[in-house]
């Protein structure tokens, strides 16, 4: 286990054994993986059925992630660790129960809400923001017991406030940029940015072509800067990567992921009409062969080696290491 | 850890306090609770998470048991480590990848079927028994790969003896006497009784009336000498106590355990419309206090301290060790 550990923290690519090799190619030590956008339970308990039948297909390239102690096992047997999450609370329904049910399957990360508002809290697409709901606010003490760690990344400004102040735990914002450099409305705040680092909190920063500078055509340079100013603004120790890698996907899913079953008109998110599906990712960042890309980036623009490494996984694993166990 | 580890490997009981503190003061280390007979996946989930609600409210006395070293922090903390089981294969309905997810949730027996036809396997009240179904052959694999024991109890002669031959590990059945001493339909013949263990597994003696000689009035002496008499068929090293406890009760339950949802008429399964509800135990076993009493009935009739400690716990410990780790 010499070199330092290498952890994507929001990846939801159309799987399949070429990716999980580029992962081994990237030297890619764990990734977190989006199993549920509109799922309920019974639904998101067949995606792990899929992820089980790939463990059991490529046993030397993956396995499923469940402690921090996982990602030094994937460092020593040369494999990465797949730990799941959800990008909606739909798979516990309305039921809290379902909280240490998930987390008993492996469940790491929750968002709290998806565009939307869910039972639990407001998404950043709605109109109006009333906070965490009287639902949401029992969810997040139970989340806070079992060790599922709330992820605000799709959720609105003053849901994400409530939630990072009511969380007893720290919180992550899987995947999004600050605000300050791309005003996507996925992006954050610096008012966010801030309570999040105070509270021990994660940002992972997003190669979603949406949420660059310069989309599509942003440089590696521009994308490295930007995480040292937000470095400068929030600490080098509550940075991370959760690239939104979605490799692969036919421009189906991305219609899944914005419209669900919740409308029968076609709801466009960060696309447009004339610009519906995925677009292309900057050629700096494809797939995970990639990632060590990314560290050569934050050194040029003069990170250290130690930084960079916290960057690239270390604060990702600080992070697993103090939020996954019950409390 | 000085005395013997002490296992009861199945109750079903209207679970409360005062039975968890019974549990204690019996020095009960482990015991495999039934959490579904019927239930489909999502109502199995649901009867998880009661038991959830269980181990929050009652920590110093129990908590969830996955492993056999559950059984040794049990011990060493005084505690009652409950292990989850299926009586009917119900939960995984008709979907193999369910195998794996429940492992994952703690179940750690299920039966191939219960008195009726499953999806896999013969129930001891059919008229025909056409053995292991094609469904049944390959979840008996799934359930050797992931750690799932098979249970015997309540399936049919045939099924019974192919299962054993079928499964590549040890199987058990979990609650049930000799056939030789109480010609009840649910107990099980000499040749079953000598296939189970000629393949590791496990055989664990019911105190459920139904299944006794003399039924409510059996002696303790009967009981002790009928567990000796096996044990001379089957060695001392396959047999364990499964008391098929239904304590607390109410006979509104044993008509859920014997009609389910799949007959609008009643059906009296061991009972009788003369004799419809739960039989009233024999006064030497009515609660988890009365397992020493069964102890001191072992030494009585000539078991060795040694072979008592194996029957009371000893020997499911070791099953525990060698069945419920992947394969």
């Amino acid at each position: 286990m010499s070199k330092a550990p290498i952890i994507d923290n929001l990846q939801y690519a159309n799987w399949s054994d070429k990716i999980f090799r580029q992962m081994r190619e990237g030297n890619v030590d764990a990734v977190h993986v989006t199993i549920a956008y509109h799922e309920n339970f019974r639904e998101m308990v067949l995606n792990i059925e899929q992820w089980n039948r790939w463990f059991e297909q490529y046993p030397d390239l993956i396995f499923q992630g469940r402690w921090a102690s996982d990602v030094d096992v994937a460092r020593q047997t040369s494999r990465t660790a797949i730990f799941f999450g959800f990008q909606n609370p739909s798979p516990i329904e309305d039921d809290i129960g379902l909280v240490e049910i998930v987390h008993a399957l492996g469940a790491r990360f929750m968002q709290l809400s998806y565009n939307n508002q869910s039972l639990l809290a407001t998404g950043c697409y709605e109109a109006e923001d009333p906070g965490i709901t009287r639902m949401g606010k029992q969810v997040i003490k139970e989340m806070n017991r079992v060790g599922l760690v709330i992820d605000m990344s799709h959720s609105a400004e003053r849901s994400t406030l409530e939630a990072i102040n009511l969380s007893e735990r720290p919180i992550a914002i899987t995947h999004a940029n600050p605000h300050f450099w791309q005003p996507a409305l996925r992006n954050k705040s610096n008012e966010v940015l801030k309570a999040l680092a105070e509270s021990g909190g994660m940002l992972g920063f997003s190669l979603y072509p949406h949420h660059l500078h310069g989309g599509s055509n942003c440089t590696l340079t521009d994308f490295c800067e930007m995480v040292a100013r937000t470095a400068d603004l929030i600490g080098v120790q509550n940075i991370g990567i959760g690239s939104d890698l979605c490799q692969d996907q036919p421009d189906s899913v991305v219609e899944w992921m914005r419209v669900g079953r919740w409308s029968k008109e076609i709801d466009y998110g960060e696309g447009s009409k004339d610009n519906a599906g995925f677009p292309p990712q900057p050629q700096w960042f494809t797939d995970n062969r990639d990632m060590p890309n990314l560290a050569k980036g934050m050194r040029q623009v003069g990170f250290s080696d130690a930084d960079t490494d916290l960057i690239m996984g270390g604060n990702w694993l600080r992070f697993y290491r103090d939020n996954f166990v019950p409390a």
